[in-house]
């Protein structure tokens, strides 16, 4: 176990209630009192994601079942996969132009417009999922980023989280920092930005397109997610070694971003309701994948993948070059530099933390899972 | 950094709407409808804890606004502090015997009922946060909890988390196990059962108590929660030597514990609201905790706490003493060994697919830290 007594000492109803005069009136004033606290809503919400992950998709899903049983039916959230109103990377557009009042999406999706969206998800080496809702809910984090996505005419919440995600799928094993120069791998955004100051070769490939293209060679490596949803699209078979951590992704939040105006629109009770309902889809998303992914690591591994973690010298060289790309955008993008000073705050604090308790009684567990005394 | 990959392949391969009929029908019935889904609720919860914390008594809190707010006031919580309607400790048995409708407090403090109900809270070497809150949400835990709790009349939630706790105040340094032998320690329930058998003296002190006790030396350690809590009772002064980790609880979840039949009686509306606010209220504790203890922390070193781990040699003999309890329990009682056998399945799988993406991650965020690169 790693020794971790040693730790550098100097590094260490408030508001009135909504509504409610119906009871005390009697019946001739309810019906428009409730009609007014009550109204019917009904939304469309575009998913970035499609119908077959289950898991990131679900959660727009969990978030219409909510709403909708919490008011009866009034408030309806009805909920279309990606590409059947807009196509999946377009969701965030879509909502900022009106043509849906609401979608469920990733901040980093729209990294190519404005690299501050990527703030509220993930950027390399940030937050794990834990720290990082400690920061959004506790830490200015969500009204940090409500104010760089309200010039996009975006109120954001945070809407589920994936856990730190895998490096991805590689058919031949990356050894040192050399593997990587001329490496064609299909990442996109932040990620791809560093490993191209590394030599790789970043590709941008749908979903759909993936398998094919490790299967003939025409790619060598490709991110995805994590075991549940890797193992359906079966990339084991073709490029079967599976690397982690995905250290762009240690604990990615998915959003969701709605119409400023339509969210302002909404009474009172609706507002609070749809704040609470975020919040537990934000945790559900995170508790399905924990229960899901573990088991998936198993049948992943009985059925051929292979376990590799980056090595140090791979991992030191991303993180020397990912330091180089946010010290150009601090430079030249200032929204991004106010919520990427916050996050660091946030980061630096926590990683002291977190090597007491939390690292050590993981730690201990893990020793007893591998002596197989567990 | 700790190599992690070299995973033993064979340990993979070895484990194998509700409602709604109000706006069709029209003003004539919308107000004898409405009345029957938005009933005037009130509940008293009381809370087993004191203002004074405010995190965790907080929770409690936080509960009352949501579904007020949703509702415009309609389904009232009424809050009370630990001691105002029944002492803190009894808070389950207030909801039991019908004194109230709900209270917030954890399991393990009715283990001298019957240990079963510490089994929804925290028991020793268990599950991490995130893993309990997947085991709960998505591997059937509340479910099969909640089969326990009905037979105590009680409908059960899960209504708040503190992560993993620290190990405690000590008066003086614990190097080795027999350094435990004659120790008086405030520590309760499954923990005092260990600690007992590496013979330690566990005491049952109140809060209020524990610093004069710790003063004059009455007692030579104290376990409490963790940096933001402990570092309002002062323990720093008169017990300076903070250990980690608290083995006892790794992830340990407060329960909002209802009164079945009232639970029951609600309409469809008011349950899933209900259930859709614990979610949020659950993740909330936890966010705040992750806020405010990596702050309290360095607070604490920098007045004088002197951080220590736990030696592997004291974990691993505490480690074999609670499996010893575990088997007594298992042959004792069927309830607890029913929940305690799908406990394990899920802990043996996270700490398996833990030493992946999330162990590596954390711990390169880490070296970060220490190296001050981060």
């Amino acid at each position: 176990m790693k020794k971790t007594n040693q730790i550098d000492r100097r590094a260490f109803l408030t508001r009135a209630t909504v509504g409610g005069t119906v009871a005390a009136t009697g019946a001739a004033l309810a019906a428009p009192a409730i009609a007014q606290e009550m109204p019917e809503v009904k939304w469309r919400l575009t998913s970035a994601f499609p119908k077959s992950l289950d898991t990131i998709y679900g959660g727009a899903e969990v978030l219409s079942k909510y709403l909708s049983e919490a008011t009866g039916g009034k408030f309806q959230l009805q909920v279309f996969a990606g590409g059947e109103i807009v196509p999946g990377l377009q969701a965030q557009d879509a909502v900022t132009d009106g043509t849906v009042e609401a979608c469920h999406s990733v901040g980093y999706y729209s990294w190519g417009k404005d690299p501050t969206f990527a703030l509220g998800s993930a950027v390399p080496f940030a937050l794990s999922a834990r720290a990082m809702n400690a920061w959004q809910y506790h830490g200015g984090g969500i009204d940090l980023y409500n104010e760089f996505l309200a010039t996009h005419n975006i109120f954001g919440l945070p809407g589920g989280n994936t856990g730190a995600q895998m490096g991805g799928w590689f058919r031949k094993e990356i050894a040192s920092v050399d593997d990587l120069k001329g490496l064609k791998i299909r990442v996109g955004g932040f990620a791809g930005k560093v490993l191209e100051r590394l030599g790789a070769v970043p590709q941008q490939i749908a979903g759909g397109d993936i398998y094919p293209a490790l299967e003939k060679g025409t790619i060598d490596a490709s991110e995805w997610v994590g075991p549940y949803d890797d193992l359906k699209l079966g990339f084991y078979k073709v490029a079967p070694y599976y690397y982690y951590p995905g250290w762009w992704e240690g604990g990615p939040t998915v959003h969701f971003f709605f119409s400023k105006e339509k969210y302002e629109s909404l009474p009172d009770n609706y507002k609070s309701l749809l704040r609470t309902a975020c919040q537990a889809v934000d945790a559900d998303m995170l508790q399905k994948y924990d229960h899901l992914n573990p088991v998936a690591l198993k049948e992943l591994v009985a059925s051929g993948a292979q376990l590799r973690s980056f090595s140090a010298e791979i991992l030191d060289a991303c993180y020397k070059a990912a330091n180089e790309v946010y010290a150009e955008l601090e430079a030249s993008n200032a929204p991004f530099k106010k919520i990427w000073d916050s996050l660091k705050v946030a980061r630096a604090d926590w990683y002291l933390y977190n090597q007491t308790s939390e690292y050590t009684y993981d730690t201990f567990m893990m020793i007893q899972q591998r002596n197989g005394t567990l």
